[in-house]
């Protein structure tokens, strides 16, 4: 692989062969199911998951992929850890380092909180969620979870609809990226309050017209939590109801949690039988591809 | 053994044969002392522990049993986890395999949590706590422990009296189902309010009374933490006071955490080195019977 | 080495001698960089981490240095354990014991909880930090840091200032006892409120007249979390402040975390590359120390 980074902050980073590169590795992983690598390549090596915002999933994905390369971990945890007694996130950072840690997984609310990390320590920082625009690894194993479904490289001459509360969500932002340098079109649809019109591509508020052109739908989480509102209208409007899904032939994906009977009908999510419904793959997707990360930068 | 059970959900699926199977196999692993087990029938396996209600000693259980038998453990506990943000604990579930780990072991407080979960997923479910009524893992460790204290197989021809808050304990009733299988005559004792007469077992008012019939009295929490009330005579009533121990020469139990002074006086709780306080026991029973479960279902 | 201590409760305990036959085997330790100990003498041995009061810091520096020497850990942290259910510290460490652990590492608001642990249980007990006097860890990690600093085996003929909020440190009560016993003199200064008369060594208001004659300079970290109130001129008084370091040639240490621009001003904090500053130094002879007592009281 011709990618040289040391950290892994966003995608903007890397080429399209680095993206098909680090792919192409997380393949290798899913074709070894759930086995640990052989060679433990992170043997004697202890990753921090540093999670100051809550992210249960993710957080367990990085450290089923640190196990499985034979690799210890520990959890700093926003609510529980020196933060909360004023200390900075750099400051965090430099501390775990001194502690002899070989990487840090930072998920956290400021958007520029893990290049500041990576400025000012000596070992791999990796983006997994920062602000509202980055989450740089689940675009890469969103890009893992299509290309295996379309049975190819990349993503030339697909379109993909990303459908939602986009306004909220850093996996829109890092798939518009990732999507669009792997070569697919890329139509952002939702509720006009939700949806952003500076993000450099196609943008439509009629989910009906968008999906009867598009390959594949990424259905994204209502951020409640994050104070996103919707009308009455929204499943309706904009949910992949089990009619829409009917009359749809492409990936249906969601990074989850879902509001079941809100972004998706329970009987279009529950049928994890159809070769379609890519929700459940995407998060063993997403373990082999932060496999491929932790091996490309501590390997 | 000849139980082929897929899941480890209650103690209904169990013959006596299975049970005491299991048994002789946790019999093994308490002979190991802290001993890992050689063969590392879970390496390169990981466990989750799905903790919905909080219960660090029996989660500390499962983690000790799996790391002894070569596994890793994740935690997933209910008040960080994404149900959180609104998923149901089958979806919880749902990722969790899909993450890769081998097995779900589950506390949550709905009854049939655990057999919804083994219902949609592929991997083994473990009930570590289930509503008010279901604690198998529990009933088999005090089996164990009281099979090594009267030094036998089974529980043919010993009387067992379980005692106190009976209406809000899942110990109770798993421990009903298991010791009578086992063949022992159970008396559920305790004051009226907290007495269901419907566990299809004798029940008594009069602790003393049935104290001198006993082989073996297991002293149950107060569950203030479930709005359980009990009147300011309970210690006398239902307590074991010194004096009572000091007449009773059978075994003593108690799942804890205690609450000293009220269900078991200090002195007797601290009599560590007599052979009738099984306490500890217990405890060091629960890890060796919880490494017989896992390796039955995951080795 | 000739300690033969069962335990780590406190300096009281060791002999000159003796932390430095500790000192020599973290030094080692450091020397071998984030390397695992090959040996892994604690393989097959889980240590407890017993927490009630919450030190991310402290808690992963153990945790590390338990992995480098091949063992395994549990968390029990206050908020979440049995405790609040209302079991004793006493309680929960024999039921840790019971569980099969090898040692264990506690964390908590009484002087003498670890003493208190140490009497009932029959494995290791570390004292982590208990009350407002004793963390005899993070002495022995300090007196590390600054032999390795001096390039000495002791610290005859040293003068080391303790600075800011002795009142609520019980860093400083246990660093008086070790520096004093490794042959140093010490003096206290901060404001007269903050500052103690009854810890058997000098003391000051006047910083600058004691940083003038001071090798090194412990700068504390002024505890809110416990009510410290300091005045609007802390700072000025009693603040490394960039002025002050540019003066100072000795060494600069804090057991973090920082409160940045109130102990220490920005840029001393992070001139990481100076030879004086030891702030990181610390943290790293942090694990290095914890591997050397584990080591001795497990190995």
């Amino acid at each position: 692989m011709a990618w040289k980074g040391r950290h892994f902050l966003s995608l903007a980073e890397l080429s399209k062969e680095d993206m098909i590169g680090l792919m192409q590795r997380a393949t290798h992983f899913l074709d070894m199911g759930d086995r640990y690598e052989p060679d433990a390549p992170l043997a004697e090596k202890i990753v921090a998951n540093l999670f100051m915002e809550n992210s249960t999933r993710t957080r367990c994905s990085f450290t089923i992929a640190t196990k499985r390369l034979g690799g210890d971990v520990i959890d700093l945890l926003g609510e529980t850890s020196s933060v909360s007694k004023g200390e900075t996130i750099v400051d965090t950072a430099l501390n775990l380092e001194a502690l002899g840690v070989s990487a840090i997984v930072v998920r956290c609310s400021e958007e520029d909180g893990p290049q500041n990390i990576a400025d000012n320590v000596g070992i791999p920082v990796i983006n997994a969620g920062s602000g509202m625009n980055g989450h740089p690894t689940q675009a890469l194993l969103d890009a893992v979870t299509l290309t295996r479904y379309f049975g190819t490289d990349d993503l030339s001459g697909q379109h993909i609809a990303i459908v939602g509360d986009i306004a909220h969500s850093r996996v829109a932002r890092s798939n518009v990226e990732g999507l669009t340098k792997l070569g697919a079109k890329v139509t952002l649809v939702g509720p006009t309050e939700l949806l952003p019109d500076d993000l450099g591509v196609d943008t439509s508020t009629d989910f009906d017209a968008v999906l009867s052109d598009v390959s594949g739908a990424m259905m994204l989480r209502v951020q409640f939590e994050r104070d996103a509102k919707v009308g009455e209208d929204y499943h309706d409007k904009f949910g992949l109801t089990a009619t829409r899904a009917s009359q749809f032939g492409g990936a249906i994906m969601h990074p989850g949690p879902i509001n079941r009977g809100l972004e998706i009908d329970d009987e279009v999510a529950n049928i994890t039988s159809s070769p379609h419904n890519l929700i459940l793959s995407q998060v063993t997707s997403g373990v082999a591809t932060r496999m491929a990360i932790l091996e490309h930068l501590l390997g």
